[in-house]
């Protein structure tokens, strides 16, 4: 039953060694780990009003351009910074293999923290944002963007157990469907306000009102406020890194394919975020509690027609794919930090379809709890975002400084210059943000990443303790083991309590002892009687538990067997009744699983089940 | 922690040897299985009146003394015939004890299905009117009756978890109270009756309205009508049966102190349903949808002071408390009937107070379930009730009549007399019962409880099955084993390996294998360098697994093996870590435990966990 729905959801099992051939091209590869970077299109310029709009009204739209050539100068920064990191680490290097190698283990896990954080707040952004766009098209779903998210989320998570190259081929249309609608709509849109057929929208005052009724308007933006504007717009930067994580999934030559599909995303990203900001100045549409800007411009450039329904539909579908890219990385860090023993070593296991299917499981849960703790509110979640983004760009950065420090190879000097301005802009852009938002959220990201790294750290020293406790080299000569062996009678003598001392008895132990625990005297009697009938020639001890219990007595009766000699393992023979239906083992009083459990526990035990089987 | 709570809610364990201690004095017994049957005077009159009044309207009032009168007499007949049974059967003999000596097991179980159902149906209807009679004096509370009646049998399932003699301790104070409010009730209200100071009560049109709006009244009542009435007072009886089958609860001599003290029961029982229905006749009260009938006519005899509220508080109390008298003998019935291997054994284990706890549990989750199912409402809960009762009642007498005719003791006839006369009378009820109310809740238990025999048979079929499987008279030779020994060794060696190798050796067995299951061709090739390296003077042989799963390639392995030698038993060695705290067990991968699972299944397989102690 769990097979076959398992079967149905997830498909039928790969062998390990079609991982290689599971390599994506780059135009494949640009929608799977490019969608991310694209989609954030879709939201940051909006994120930018709702800081701006509250204080300065309609004037906000005048901050949108400089604001967003700011974050598009940023975004060059980081693209070229690693475009060096795709050469330097052709095998994956994503921000925590890059601080390993060159800041060691402390920088390294502060930025596998820094990206976990980031990946989940990243799904559960683009799947509130894609809410957003389908309750923006269709009105009566407003107030369910909560349900819708939700649905969407579990409908990712299934695409990513089935695998990577199906989820590849089921979300490349969507990306270029989307791309080249919003190229349509910035073109059409700034063609119609050149030829004068489209002019100024008529404000709407009631919805300004909505966002400007809480605080007075002031007469322009102060420098702090537009800190805080451009803290939510850096949010575009988001996915930038996806690839340099992803390197393996590309085909060779993995690091120049890599490169190529990195500037290409940067390149789209950058013409569509400042497009959108152009277009939005010159139209002066008015933010609304329940419509997207998005929504807004393309009713207005295109009408209610298809190209309107094209808009919204790929918008929905980029922006829930979006969390695809975090859903392809997640996992793949995870486990790479679970190899380094940082990580329970569940999530290194590859699942039936190859995919790392915990982290996948993870990851769903995560992004589940935070959309459902927000509302399912992209607003609320924006100030959290963007401290683990940056956070983990500028320890990436910072470890590629190092990185061209220590090697020196030829030409190292520029590409030192390159990282270095990298490093510098996104480590004042992290303080800019927790320092700006803090009050509003992003404090939970300063506190989450720290507890993280603790995790880790907890996580590591049991994983080494256990390395000590296990440690022997080749050479090591093999315990003397000396036995004795307690066989458990239960409260009657039947073929499997024979059978288990015939087995017991095949061991040629140095001591042999049968032992009953009696609840009253009449059953201590009774068994004595029935022991002695069968003569077998092994003594019976009887051990009295008034009290009904069976582990404690055993246990303190072993002790005392225990206590004659030292250095000798008792192993402990259980005969155990074995059913083949589950309703039959619920006639049991199952008291040989308890016991097992417990004698494990104890020092220089062994527990060995002599199974009778009934059917 | 979990041990911490248990005994805070149920107290410290109870030696065995303390269970003939818990015996009850006769008052103690009287409030402990007599609080069912007199509590049932608290709603059994206004059950009349609820069929009744949709019909004839107030006129209803007039059929009440005549009805009651009929339950009366058979309250008389039952009585006379269960205190044959007191003394027939000293050791305690409830209706299944005497269907099985007298009738056989087929009637038996058919006797043990009605109990168990009855008693369900008895928590769940004197919790209900509890609640109601809660949220008669506190408008308030009206519409939280599920709610109260949910909190009041929690309370009771733990009070019988904690034992038998603090329940009577408990009980006794209210049931004593609520005799003494209840005949004053009666006394005061007759004597202002007579007296002139109290006569009838006006009518309250609206709360009548409210039961005859859906039919039409008619001009009187039609004799189905008066049967379907009649079938809800005899529910009174609820509880006569209580006694006979915990006659061992009582002092000795057990038979008479348990004759005496029902004769009581039934005596004032049979006094408090007439004196209420006398009183009802004359004052005249209307029937209202959220004040019980009680509570209206305490209202006008008490008016609003001290008295009518220990009149609601004691009702409330008994009614609860009556729940109780269930709680003793539910457990106890299931307890017999598992004994007889018809129920799982768990219901025979007496837990740490001496209690059969499981039987108290499963009690309390029925009852509950009922609860919620039927909206916490008396009304909707009695047509389900009078089957079980008056079913049980029948083969009880049924089987003391073939009791005394196999018996034939000086002055059989008499006592045969007494019994067919009972057996005759209360089968006619049970007819009656399940015709006139089959459609409004009836039938569930005349499906139920045939469900309930066919569980009991199939049961019983395993146990015997089990039986058969394990049946070896004394003589029986052991068995020959012959040891083929598996070691499994996991992904690398550690110092658990080298343990359980060492353990394999000391078995001395015929063969010995060394087995490591490899996701891949690099792995299989490093686990065998390694090997190379110890010198273990053991092959290791490797299984492929592409599908990286690890319990099938193991089995088939073990096939292999298993297939070159006939009657030869396998012992699998599973070196096994064991972390002492619950957190560190989430970061292994545990497969050695799915492992052990499945390998028991296996046939001629010994299952042996050699532990590793990591602290």
């Amino acid at each position: 039953m769990y097979s076959v729905v398992k079967r149905l959801l997830i498909g039928t099992p790969l062998s390990s060694s079609e991982l290689e051939g599971q390599r994506l091209t780059k135009r494949v590869a640009l929608a799977v780990f490019g969608t991310d970077a694209i989609a954030s299109t879709a939201f940051a310029t909006q994120e930018i009003l709702v800081v701006l709009v509250p204080a300065a009204g309609m004037a906000a739209l005048d901050y949108l351009v400089p604001i967003s050539l700011v974050v598009i100068a940023l975004l060059v920064i980081v693209t070229a910074s690693y475009r060096q990191t795709l050469y330097a680490y052709p095998s994956g290097g994503g921000s925590y293999i890059v601080s390993r190698e060159n800041l060691g283990t402390g920088a390294s896990l502060v930025a596998a923290g820094s990206l976990m954080v980031d990946y989940t707040l990243t799904v559960a952004v683009s799947i509130a944002a894609g809410a957003a766009a389908i309750t923006s098209a269709v009105p009566s779903l407003r107030g369910d963007e909560l349900q819708i998210g939700l649905a969407l989320l579990a409908l990712i998570a299934v695409a990513n157990l089935r695998g990577v190259r199906e989820s590849g081929r089921l979300f490349a249309p969507p990306t270029y469907t989307y791309i080249a609608i919003m190229t349509l709509l910035v073109v059409v849109g700034l063609f119609r306000v050149a030829t004068g057929s489209l002019g100024r929208l008529p404000v709407d005052q009631e919805a300004l009102a909505h966002f400007t009724g809480r605080e007075a308007v002031l007469a322009g933006a102060s420098s702090f406020l537009l800190l805080r504007a451009f803290s939510s717009g850096a949010v575009a930067l988001s996915g930038v890194e996806a690839i340099s994580n992803g390197i393996q999934a590309f085909r060779k030559p993995e690091s120049r394919n890599a490169a190529i599909t990195l500037t290409w995303v940067a390149f789209i990203l950058g013409a569509l975020f400042l497009g959108i900001a152009v277009l939005a100045s010159h139209l002066r549409p008015t933010l609304r509690p329940d419509e997207t800007l998005l929504s807004t411009m393309g009713h207005a450039v295109f009408g209610n027609g298809l190209l309107y329904i094209v808009l919204q539909a790929s918008t929905a579908a980029i922006l829930t794919l979006s969390a695809n890219t975090a859903f392809a990385d997640f996992p793949r860090l995870s486990g790479i930090v679970a190899s380094d023993a940082f990580l329970p070593r569940q999530f290194a296991n590859r699942g039936d379809r190859l995919v790392l299917s915990n982290g996948i499981l993870v990851l769903m849960f995560a992004a589940a709890s935070l959309l459902i703790a927000f509302g399912g509110e992209v607003s609320a979640l924006i100030p959290l975002f963007a401290v683990g983004l940056f956070m983990s760009f500028t320890l990436s950065q910072s470890g590629m400084v190092v990185h061209h420090w220590r090697g020196r190879q030829p030409g190292w000097q520029g590409r030192l210059a390159v990282n270095a301005v990298g490093a510098f802009a996104t480590g004042v852009v992290t303080v800019v943000v927790v320092l700006s938002k803090f009050t509003e959220g992003a404090w939970v990201p300063t506190i989450v990443i720290p507890l993280l790294v603790l995790l880790f750290w907890l996580i590591h020293r049991h994983y080494a303790r256990v390395d000590r406790a296990l440690a022997c080299p080749p050479g090591t000569p093999l315990p003397d083991i000396v036995h004795t062996v307690v066989v458990l009678v239960p409260s009657r003598v039947h073929s499997g309590v024979l059978e288990s001392l015939a087995y017991a008895k095949s061991l040629r132990p140095q001591y042999l002892h049968a032992v009953h625990v009696a609840f009253d005297q009449e059953s201590a009697e009774g068994m004595l009687a029935t022991w002695a009938e069968y003569r077998f020639d092994i003594e019976l001890d009887v051990v009295s538990s008034p009290y009904r219990a069976l582990t404690r007595p055993m246990l303190q009766y072993i002790d005392a067997l225990d206590e004659r000699w030292q250095h000798d393992t008792v192993t402990v023979i259980i005969p155990e009744f074995v059913v083949h239906r589950w309703w039959e083992a619920l006639l049991h009083n199952q008291t040989a699983l308890l016991l097992k459990a417990r004698l494990l526990l104890r020092k220089g035990t062994v527990v060995t089940s002599v199974p009778t089987h009934i059917d």
